[in-house]
């Protein structure tokens, strides 16, 4: 049964589950606030269902992640920096390169830092949202597992490497286009499977180029690379596919190419030895501050007025409503703000599993007996 | 039939033809190269073919674009500026901000410009194009005239808005992603027009919500507003449309929120009495200069490499090889570069129009009787 869970609640144990695997407090603070708000924005896919499987097992069990975050500036100048996270936490990474990117636009109108020997940093519209709560836009990518097939190829190459754009409004909540350059990600498949449903046609190819739609076997087969995820615009250049690939392209060499860090497939995260290793992503972060072109109220007009325009255009016969990019985000915390956050079985054991293992006896679930 | 033109000849005529309409000799060559350049790179839709219609019949006939370009600088500081370009040449406008940006990203490592009152400046991956020859990352975009549709709606509203990146590599050409945030421009179903092609399902949405493929049809529909063109990814949410549709409206954004202008259905062309008038459009142009975090040989190398392994990775059956981004482009200039630009009836007939019209009898042209 799904169980609905306190955000707070859950929030605190994935804190506390962190620190206890050797993660600073403040460090787990922002790693638990990182998944936890994308579980509140009903992103399902990169919140709490992800603590054990890319975190907690990739430091307590695989040993190819650090949990204490060696920050290291690489090279700062004036509205750039570049920086090695040494296998650290993502999220400290990520908060922290964001942070001084926000800094330097501050200063100069733009900043831009990129990060090398990174970990997965959770949903990339987090790091893009902190400049928009500074009166900036953000943007962030980064690269990833190859899963994303080139127009014309079959094989996995590119990472769903998210273009990622944060822009402040005059509304309830920021623009944002937290977007996977794939036309799905790995998470949506693992839904249709749970629900019994194939997986819509040209979303995935297998090796001999043709789309494959049952889903459990698209799981079993991206895993082992005898299937890949198509880009956005779809199976060849029709209907524009090569376009998806073209913008999954430029996020690969922006997240690798300004750190000189790994690209393709040595992010596998399997070493010659067939061991897991370190990922060694690469991520970018950009903050504009608004202030240094206009004045920002009028910004967040100009922006609602655009938003506002388009949900009030001519829907399709049957369609109820326009949604503009991040309402869906917004629209899902007003329905889970005061219930939590859905946990379903396999996640219930999850985190009994995780919170067994560190003897965190002062956490008990809802969802357990008495 | 179709007359390949030399690209010095039909270069000349264009940079007379500006200069004799009242263009300055130097903006007149730089609307020709900017022209030229996409004619070289096998983009049709966005050179000489547009030198009537679009920039000589704008100047000429409706009056609503001036040929002398008046290049005011709003705001300049650090590494931002915000230009008004008083409805002046949209290609002299986007060069001198691109060039400004350019010079930014030298001192600070990041340059962001943003215009307001421009025109139509021609292909967009000119000006990103501009910045690698300066050993940088370049970014641009643009709004335009409303023609595609938010998913679940109808009504053409936000422009085509190209989102453009050109990124230096170790090869022959830069890495280039010229792409509409539709699936296809007007241009491509000009061209299924023209051979007697239907339009492939799913790249325009009539008003009642269905799809159209008659391209005769479709051209007439686009101008009445009674169709319009989808967003990258389709037609509703399955094939994710609305990633396309959110960066449709990013670009709109930054193109127009930033500088304080035109929107959306402003940018019709199209006064409340009926009768032509200046667009408006707002552009966005970004220099990210590579030195500022990493030798540039070095990044040249990384991103040769990421195409190299991507052209060289393993192909769907039947496909002859796999492109990257800005590819196509130089190989159409290869096949191009002796023969010229195909200049097929309707053209040739717009060019002896315009020549007869200014009296410009240097010009004679190949494919007019002796």
């Amino acid at each position: 049964m799904v169980y609905p869970l306190p955000f707070d609640e859950l929030e605190a144990f994935m804190a506390a589950l962190f620190e206890s695997i050797g993660v600073p407090p403040e460090d787990a603070r922002t790693c638990a606030d990182v998944l936890i708000t994308s579980d509140k924005r009903g992103i399902d896919s990169h919140g709490v269902g992800r603590l054990k499987p890319i975190y907690y097992d990739r430091i307590v069990h695989q040993k190819i992640q650090q949990p204490v975050t060696q920050f290291e500036i690489v090279r700062d100048q004036a509205a750039t920096a570049v920086v090695d996270g040494h296998h650290g936490m993502g999220m400290v990474i990520g908060k922290r390169c964001m942070q001084m990117a926000i800094e330097k636009a501050r200063t100069y109108g733009l900043g831009m830092v990129v990060a090398r020997n990174s970990t997965h940093y959770g949903f990339a519209a987090y790091y893009p949202m902190m400049a928009c709560r500074a009166g900036m836009i953000g943007l962030s990518g980064t690269n990833a597992r190859p899963s994303i097939a080139p127009t014309f190829g079959v094989e996995n190459m590119l990472g769903t490497n998210p273009l990622v754009f944060a822009i402040p409004t005059d509304e309830e909540f920021p623009l944002t286009n937290d977007y996977a350059t794939s036309i799905i990600q790995r998470g949506k498949i693992e839904q249709y499977d749970r629900e019994g449903k194939a997986c819509p046609p040209g979303l995935v190819i297998d090796r001999q180029g043709q789309t494959k739609t049952d889903s459990a076997q698209v799981l079993k087969d991206l895993v082992s690379g005898e299937a890949a995820l198509t880009p956005l615009g779809g199976i060849g250049e029709e209907t524009a596919g090569y376009k998806g690939y073209g913008f999954a392209t430029v996020v690969e060499v922006l997240s690798a190419a300004l750190q000189q860090g790994n690209f393709l497939k040595q992010l596998s995260g399997i070493g010659e030895d067939g061991k897991p290793r370190p990922y060694g992503l690469g991520h970018f972060f950009m903050a504009i501050d608004i202030e240094h072109f206009c004045d920002l109220a009028a910004f967040q007009k100009t922006t609602g007025d655009i938003l506002r325009e388009l949900r009030h255009s001519q829907k399709a016969p049957g369609a109820e409503r326009i949604y503009t990019p991040g309402e869906k985000e917004y629209l899902a915390w007003l329905e889970r703000k005061d219930k939590g956050a859905p946990v379903d079985e396999a996640l219930q054991k999850q985190l009994v599993t995780m919170r067994d293992e560190q003897g965190l006896k002062q956490f008990r679930f809802p969802f357990e007996k008495p």
